[in-house]
């Protein structure tokens, strides 16, 4: 018996390096999870690979897909649909590999309603760990200018606020190196382990 | 402002090694976080030094402070106290340093009550992850023998089942390294950092 794979998703505000962070992240190899390929609608550009960059179908495919309840999550973005399929993800995790997710912040919570057991990063501006100096600035700033800063700052933190862990990207390496620490340190919770040996003693 | 510290709690059945693990991960210097010294009533013996190995104290010390409060967790042992002084781990917390704490299942599930934001780690027998071959041996043992080591293994995973993460005692090195991931990690909790921001925001 195997035990179930954990769904990893990476997420964060746009802008922050997500794709940087989850390519160096597979450029080990040593690593043993799956990373999960999208679903578009877009027309394939030169060089792309169907099932390598994404899986391409028609407009109808996907919509069909929606209908059925066969995508964990999906966005429109300029005319074209962006999803996952759950298929993929459901038989990698129950073959006993962790999923690899790397979505924009709506998608990651509609991912969170329905999986709610994956674990879910959220990868941080490394200003907003300056906040204060941030949002104070040299002295010389406006009202207005605080103002902003401050609804931007506390907007972040409340998407933070719907994760389970916050990873500050101020160097990729660093980065890569703490969501690998965090993903070894989930398959030691008691509460992942426990469901094998329940399952073991039932057994016998 | 200093976020608070993290409590660390090692414990698991006694004969697994927790002493020997413990002490490796203090031999690591880079560690930042304080080990927290056990107060006792029995005789300081020879080499032993107060306030490094133990804080000795009189019966009547003793019982004072558990009269008081002033023990996070404490047991009698062949005739003499043996705890742990709540002063010195809530200072520790409250200056921002994580506080390390080794100590039997019962004194754990003592601490657990009263600082249930702790982390909490069973240092497994390796054999348990083993558990299937162990019970069902070698084809050659008697039921009462099964029966034995059925019993023996479900005592255990009800143990585990009180605490945050199993850490399996293999080579020391491993679980080391494990367990000084498990902290690394939590550090990175959205819970214990949005306690900061929401401080911060609060006092501009």
């Amino acid at each position: 018996m195997a035990d179930r794979g954990i769904l990893i998703v990476l997420s964060g505000p746009s802008g922050v390096g997500k794709g940087t962070v989850r390519k160096a992240i597979f450029e080990d190899e040593s690593n043993d999870f799956a990373y999960s390929i999208s679903m578009t609608t877009r027309a394939k550009r030169e060089g792309e690979v169907e099932g390598k960059d994404y899986f391409f179908r028609s407009k109808e495919e996907f919509e069909a897909l929606i209908e059925s309840g066969g995508l964990l999550e999906y966005a429109e973005y300029v005319g074209n649909y962006y999803g996952t399929p759950l298929q993929y993800v459901e038989d990698t995790l129950a073959s006993g590999r962790d999923v690899f997710l790397e979505i924009e912040v709506q998608g990651a919570l509609q991912v969170r309603e329905k999986m709610p057991e994956g674990i879910y990063i959220f990868l941080s501006p490394p200003d907003l760990m300056e906040l204060k100096s941030r949002i104070i600035g040299r002295g010389t700033d406006d009202m207005a200018v605080i103002e902003k800063r401050m609804e931007m700052a506390i907007a972040e933190i409340e998407m933070m606020s719907l994760y389970d862990y916050a990873v500050k990207n101020d160097k990729v390496e660093k980065a890569v190196s703490k969501i690998k620490g965090i993903i070894k340190s989930e398959h030691l919770k008691v509460s992942r382990v426990l469901e094998h040996y329940k399952t073991m003693i039932e057994e016998m």
